[in-house]
């Protein structure tokens, strides 16, 4: 393909040689405006989930610039934005804690080659499989579990954050040293950013009924109401920050702040492939075996937040699953080289980015260089921002992400979809989102198994017409081992329709549900499989089909109908004789001379 | 149940009480035969066995006489012989290498309460939904696992056995000691009992043509080939021993020997709670935790084991599984009581007693009758048995197991199943056989995600008729999550017939499989879904069919034609106002009056 059509090639990898041809001042204008706005909101954010990770919270800032950067030339998406994101910064501090950066940078590094890999090789649509339960269970317990990691963050604490459970039980283990100034001021900018968030949610001033003047002046209001909202991470963050400034004397303060930050851009460097903690040194290899299942499910957790953002802004346009994850593989590889943690499209900023009017992917471009700006020149005041006011940050935003919406709608429309969420959501809570995420997979793979295992088989009892009475039974599409042992019982109750010996649970219901009327006892019976539709089978329910036509042939027939060539073959392979037919052949007396025919095989 | 029926609970639990009633003196002949044959096939199997689970040959015997008592009561099956079985006893060394026997005795005991708890609960029946080429992988892999791990025995050398792998490192790693004497002892035991098998299989006077007497006489000599071939193991041990018996002189020997074997029958008395290895002692639980994941993965593949072989013999009855793995549990806690290794049926024994013409399960009682006689009486011998000759039982027994057959088989029937098969086969050779197992059974649900991500959906489109031209699918059983984005592509490509935007490899092998007429541009188009034999879809399943509505409605409806309630109800709570009709309403010009409707419902 490569060689087939460079030119093409070139401007998938590329989207912005497309977009870029129509590239006009108004979509500008609506570019600036909401880079600008997510700034706002990616700047404190970044801090923030870089404290969430367990890394100084300048690798959240380098992870802001290079990745928009890259996405605005790569991405296919408007409103993605690239950088930290809850819950990878969540997966990061699970893997790398008690390490030191270089581990944070490296995993960020490993994940994007894992998803360059993913991309090309077309393995990262695999996560498409992972159904809508899981992944809202996952994102609801991981949005809890964020919540209790700061909630040390928010009273001044300080302990050791992990699971959901482990996070509370650490936390009533020092629950008595909770710092007074800290907690007001948490309490104090949680109060003011939910308030911000229902007035640009809720509060709009009526335009409706205005004369030109009012209505214009209308306008505007809602438009500063909506700005104010969508700025209350950076305002708070602001205040708080001048707060701290205002009350610090003499190197006492009443919070805990953030501390030194360094000053300026990162130096580019290639990816850490070897670093020291203590006199330890470790090797790449060394760093990989620590990171361990994280080079898999951190990846493939990225991919499955991308994706689903992609999908929810993509309102029925068709979706470049390939070309997003190769994006978000080259996003992460060259951050790596500006000393990155990891980076990945998040859902509120992209909701942010949506309501600003943003364009085109070239929002990330003057999001970035304001990032830059902030690197440059204000660093040095960040040394003030209190850690309540990052913790309240980080709380408000994951809290938007715990969905107890969708329990209603299942419970109306899908109940066993229940059992998947709910499974997800505590065993995430419990053993960690990394594990619960498996759990919830094999939850979906169980059910899969189970709705498998009783395939459509459409068993009738004809005894009108010119036929002879016989069963029918029409099996669609594909037929495997799930539905084996289903199948069997089912078509050998039809034999034996009395089972003496203790039925179990599971064979009574069968029978209940079957609904077949008694066969007549003694006489020939036949059963004629219609394959128009059946596709194919595997050989766990070949052997089971052998096992069936040997117990049908001491009292009756089965004949197979209208079977295509490679059914025939298959049957063939287990069988001694088959008997095909077509449904000209069933119109005839062809099951009575089968009958005397024994097992010949009568194709036509 | 207990209550309602306690009569028939009881008759289901002990079907002796059913059988015994038409117990015949021409059934207690058939079933003494075979019971003495497998006793001469179970004694030297089961010290053989011991020593492959790294324990005392003695926990062989022990494991032999109660479980055929015990099943005789409880089984279903007359040709299962209880006690030890190869796969069981490479499994009991994986988990209790490097402890004493009691934790091989405990591990029994708890795999017992896991047979009942999974019998009782039903849990069990799901090892049915493994399919059978993941369980022909499994088991050729063991048969390799177990025949290499024994060829230190048949050398005379030792080393630590491990997976197929490492036990051939390892062998390596000492060639250069192997032992000459034991090494012909092995090839003489290995040649006889190879001998002796194909004799019994395959050399036969014939019978026909002959007259009485002659036909007497050959009838005599094909039963004595017949029993020499079965009595193989026992004679060929016998004989090797006899050899290292005379041949020993002052405490001097050739061959390495099994050494003292702790004579008279096992102390009656609880399964150790508590053991201990050198000074440290060992609680129940802390036995638990070294026994970790085998605590499910023995009792899951004994289940399977003893299922698989139930069925074999079945002959077309109906399989009482769960009564069966009740026995099996019972037979495992009690067996407990005397110091025995895990028991489980035996394939190779089970076919013994099936050509020894066994009549019931009570044959068992004749079979344990004799095992206790040998650990009353014949102990004292067994120092004198030769390794190599225990070595050579084992690999002879074992090597049978390995099914190539079944590769020419699934080439011509049902190549994917080829994928399972193998991918099971080497991961329990590399990693070992239970982990080999687990791969396995995720191989096999990766496989049913993919057909499942395949549904049957029947697109159409009808231009004929009185109905105005529009698509119809015909979508038929569950439709799940694996599916969802299949669906949406399929019916989205309707809308787009071209795709500009680089479409991956999967949308155009969609496209040209899909085979559908390329349909008028800009005109409405109309999707007419017949759910009558839909019957449940999953909330991501529902999901997807919002976001294509909402991309049909932009130039055309889609129409839900003879929706059941539940379908109904799952529809309204994900679309505004479906189109709900029946087959009259088609017929009638309802598709063209929807259009002008707009959405709204038109439910008849």
């Amino acid at each position: 393909m490569l060689i087939m059509r460079p030119k093409k090639v070139i401007l998938g990898l590329f989207p912005i040689l497309e977009w870029w041809k129509t590239y006009t001042l108004e979509s500008a204008i609506g570019d600036v405006i909401a880079g600008v706005t997510i700034a706002l909101t990616l700047i404190p954010q970044s801090m923030a989930y870089a404290a969430l990770a367990g890394l100084a919270p300048q690798y959240g800032l380098y992870a802001s610039f290079m990745a928009p950067f890259v996405y605005a030339l790569m991405g296919t998406c408007p409103q993605i934005n690239m950088g930290p994101s809850a819950l990878l910064s969540l997966l990061t501090y699970t893997y790398t804690h008690g390490t030191n950066a270089d581990f944070g940078i490296f995993l960020g590094f490993l994940a994007g080659i894992t998803h360059l890999i993913a991309g090309v090789s077309g393995i990262g649509s695999l996560v498409e499989y992972i159904s809508v339960p899981v992944v809202s269970g996952f994102t609801s317990a991981a949005a809890l579990t964020i919540a209790s990691s700061q909630v040390k963050g928010l009273l001044g604490l300080s302990y050791v954050a992990g699971t959901f459970v482990k996070s509370w039980r650490n936390f009533f283990g020092v629950v008595h040293k909770t710092r007074l100034m800290d907690s007001v001021l948490s309490i104090g900018c949680c109060t003011t950013l939910l308030t911000l968030k229902t007035i640009k949610e809720h509060i709009k001033v009526n335009t409706e009924g205005l004369n030109e003047r009012q209505h214009r002046r209308a306008v505007i209001i809602n438009r500063f109401l909506w700005f104010v909202g969508v700025s209350r991470n950076a305002t708070v963050v602001t205040v708080a920050t001048v707060t701290a400034f205002c009350v610090y004397k003499d190197i006492k303060t009443p919070f805990l702040l953030t501390g030194v930050i360094t000053p300026g851009l990162p130096a580019v460097r290639p990816p850490p492939f070897q670093t020291s903690i203590g006199n330890t040194t470790y090797s790449a290899i060394d760093m990989m075996k620590h990171l361990g299942s994280g080079l898999i499910v951190v990846p493939a957790i990225g991919i499955l937040a991308n994706v689903a953002i992609v999908k929810a802004f993509a309102k029925g346009k068709k979706v470049n699953a390939k070309q997003e994850i190769l994006a978000l593989g080259v996003c992460n590889v060259i951050s790596s080289f500006f000393q990155s943690m990891l980076v990945n499209g998040s859902f509120s900023r992209s909701a942010v980015s949506n309501a600003s009017g943003v364009r085109t992917p070239g929002s990330g471009i003057y999001t970035g260089i304001l990032v830059v700006f902030t690197l440059l020149f204000l660093t040095p005041y960040f040394y003030f921002i209190p850690r309540a006011a990052l913790a309240s940050v980080i709380v408000c935003a994951v809290l938007q992400m715990v969905d107890y919406e969708i329990l209603r709608t299942l419970w109306k429309i899908s109940r066993p979809d229940m059992i998947t969420l709910l499974g997800t959501f505590f065993s995430c809570l419990v053993m960690g989102v990394e594990v619960g995420l498996i759990c919830g997979v094999c939850i979906d793979a169980i059910l899969l198994l189970y709705y498998n295992s009783r395939p459509y088989l459409d068993i009738k009892y004809n005894d009108t017409g010119s036929l002879p009475a016989h069963y029918s039974i029409h099996p669609i599409g594909g037929l495997h081992f799930a539905g084996a042992e289903y199948m069997r019982s089912k078509l050998t109750a039809l034999l034996h329709p009395k089972v003496d010996d203790s039925p179990s649970h599971r064979d009574q219901e069968a029978a209940s549900t079957a609904n077949i009327p008694a066969p007549t006892p003694k006489s020939t019976k036949f059963l004629v499989v219609h394959c128009d539709e059946l596709y194919r089978m595997d050989y766990t329910f070949l052997q089971d089909i052998q096992m069936l036509v040997i117990d049908w042939s001491r009292t009756g027939r089965v004949i197979w109908c209208n079977a295509k060539d490679s059914i025939k073959n298959q049957l063939k392979g287990v069988l001694t004789n088959p008997v095909f037919c077509t449904t000209k052949d069933l119109g005839s007396n062809m099951i009575v001379t089968t009958e005397s025919q024994g097992s010949s095989e009568a194709e036509v």
